[in-house]
């Protein structure tokens, strides 16, 4: 199976992104993470973008914060899709890196999801990896299936505790 | 190959919608081209997610404006990605749209581009579905390279019209 | 009397919503809460808006955060009045909520009310089925002349203990 | 059957608002249009919501734009639903109406519908006055079952268009 | 003397509101404070607006958060001017207020001063009652001399302590 | 009477500004305008407030768009009252300016009016000036009714266009 | 005397650019102009970032929109000042730009100038390379001078223009 | 070497500012640092300004919150370099300051960081002040390979840590 990738643009943002990775690891699918930075090490970004496909990864995801360049750099140096985690962080509240992420210029697509979404990210990795992979295609939907079982067990509960209210 | 499913909200956002659809066609991916609206034909929408893997489709793309619920509505009922476009129209010129394409709930990610971007998630779709099919992420190289000579030729044109401001 | 539909997207979301439960029920009102999803339960949401007038329901009230889409999707299955309580939760803060719930497309309107007023979602409520209903219509009145007493109560508090500033 | 009214701050709005108008016409609810203003001609407003439930009103619509006052200055002096209609105009575009209109205090409710939605805003008004009104409910029911065949009819109309894109 | 009116819409709002009252005492200026409500106590709001300038109020300063109309009601009752202060409250942290207090329409202008910025709704009501009162202003001056020497204190003190940074 | 001075920003602000020069003469304010601007003539906009009062000002009005620091600057250099007008300019529509002129520190107040909102600039001015002046004021009692009557009249209007929609 | 660069990430942001161009000129700077794309031709910009300073250029001017990302990434290979050009264009209207430009992350300064403020760019570069040139610093002085004399001109004119209004 | 101004707008500033006056003097550049504030002491800070040139400076940052006018106000009276630093504070956050300090009018530039980012403030100053200092720009380069190193050794921490995820 082709790995994920999951770069975060300072190690505070781990937190944040550690979701994105378990998540990952508990569908079962290969994860490298790192911390590297569109501004600080943008050699080393850069490089890592570019041969990614032929070390075996199938999708990038990248987190970063304030005028979050990261998945964008990213982008622009592979064909890979690449998942843009903005990152709450600073006086805008996750605003700046919501924008820097999703509104790339024409030609160098970024897939944003929302404000410290690590979780979805990983989750939408997912799901394009299991375009052409069954398996991982029917646990995203046994997961879907426990998540939908969570929410009536929840309904049940409550309305037990609003009998009394 | 997989189908890419076009689906958009009004007719209204043809003009900007059919962009998506003629660069996946440029890129040989055959595409699928549906109004559906999240509010006004909910049960197809649904129906269409639900069915949509077993009927060929790796991925679908959902514009729509304002409140955008149609990419959410329909990653509520499928486990392929979903990529929102959120589409300018009405008083918050399509702020309103990203946010509400972007800021899903934990568990059911959509991969939102930037407002009106409908040729990148053409493209986004495109890098997707090229995660497993080496011949489409070699298009997508060309493309690339394509881009970036015609800034190359811009670049030089440029200089000669500077050099007489 | 029709009873009013308290749905919310996450019991998260109870500390705030139960203000709308409990006001509901001071003022006489049958109510039945719910924890349903639109994304997490959409065929559950799908069928409880579909059958809501026929189960005695008058009005529905449902609160989410982000990108709210819950009251929009009970809205597009059904022709009840449906008021929606956007939730303060994230990094935009209930702006998403409030946009995601308020700019629905022409057809499917949605009732919004305040970040977070689970409270007023419930007067808005009680007004709708007091348009019938006079006695509902008479203990409305009585509560707003109660809250006027409070207001001039706190005047009179004010005005005695700004005395010595 | 209860009359609704139509209060536009300026009759600047016309143009916005006699959709409202229209909408309500069509569903053969009897309607009342009037230009009042919150700051202009408080006392008037006043009065007229202060005797709307008597003089036979269900409901009341109030459009204005930038500081919108209106709907939530009628909303103090009666108990019947008010639903406010923020208009787009000045600088802001109507962020400035959405927010003066839907964040309300408590107490105090408002049903704040999209900028510049006098539609939604009339179609919310039917849905109030349809809870005890089981023929507007079945032309609702009716209205909406063809707001669904129109897009179906679209979606035919997109695919033979895009045959040949 | 003229009197300086302080209504605040909550008593909620007194801690911030208190400046102002302590301000306008501080400069010899009568002042009555009250908490009155454009919404829940709306009778009362007029009327006190109406009366103010035969009951020897010069200036009227209004408190409110959130959809603030209360500024903008008083000012629609009276040809005195009114000092808005927008209160940071709710989820919208005050800019809500704000543009509910700034974005009047034409003709009925209300002064917005900075979000809870009580002290300088105080100092601006102090410069409307000096325009024709010689000593008010020459105490402003004194105050303002007062606020210059502070800063040149500080910064006297800034460059000792930071000789050892 | 003390006079009124307008100042703005730049000479392309004209054509909003003239609405307040027009309206003071109008209520009869004696009004002197100028060309100054915080950043280009810094030394003499501060003269100008310097002397204001001691050259008859009773009030400043200052018209400046984007970092609109124009009335900000006005109202350190003097204790007249300073009505700061945020001029709709550039990429931000005027909330720049609103904020710039709106937000200042404690100490130095100056009273915002809505974006290009130079006609209640002028009220407000006039405002101010009756304090002291009951034939001003008088003059303001008629205006506001004559506003009154105007709305009555389009509201007349309104019911008769409206009777054959 | 040092060099400066103004790249631009589009060529059809050349018609605001070029103000940058032509007062660079008119300062006598010499200045050197090119399309480079972040994204779209990475490696030429990080190229000719990494080599600017011996190419003899001592300030670099980058001009982008949406997710600006261009001088971020300039500055990440350069330690010569960057200053950035926010381009309004898209649905944000230049506010993505600004953000995309200004919140760097700490480490790797760009210097942000307003929303299309290109020639406000230029004035910026002419002062830093001004630090240690007093005749280019004597220059912007006799500009600032004469901007000062306009202000004054159009003063003049206005009151002569206002006499009659 | 020239030396660097560090001006801020109130002492309560200082433990953000502080960061730019250490970054500077780890850099070996003089600095001055003062509280002076363009409404509490407007003819200090222009004087300063006006002086700061032949008094040695090559450099002016400024720091101040909310309307923040401060680096403005310095620019309009020097044609030395101002950085602008937007101070968090207050309940817009910083958006009111950064805006206050970027959307110069033309003609005036300021170069605005991020929003408290004092330390980038102080780097930028660095950069331009290296335009003509090689000395000073190798420092920068080997500031800027340490950042570099330090992104590679969380990177191999991150890793080993991730281990057992």
């Amino acid at each position: 199976m082709k790995k994920a990738a999951v770069i975060m643009g300072s190690d505070s943002d781990l937190p944040v992104v550690e979701k994105a990775v378990s998540q990952l690891k508990e569908l079962g699918i290969p994860v490298e993470a790192h911390v590297m930075s569109a501004h600080r090490t943008p050699e080393e970004s850069a490089e890592f973008a570019r041969s990614a496909r032929r070390n075996g990864f199938g999708v990038i995801l990248a987190a970063a914060g304030k005028a979050a360049h990261l998945a964008g750099v990213l982008a622009a140096h592979t064909t890979l899709p690449v998942i843009g985690i903005p990152i709450r962080s600073g006086a805008m509240n996750g605003l700046d890196a919501l924008l820097s992420t999703a509104q790339m210029p024409a030609g160098v697509p970024v897939a944003a999801v929302g404000i410290d979404e690590a979780q979805n990210a990983a989750l939408l990795a997912a799901r394009m990896l299991a375009i052409e992979d069954a398996a991982l295609a029917e646990k995203l939907d046994e997961r879907r299936e426990a998540m939908r079982q969570a929410v009536l067990r929840k309904d049940a509960d409550l309305r037990k505790r609003l009998g009394d209210v």
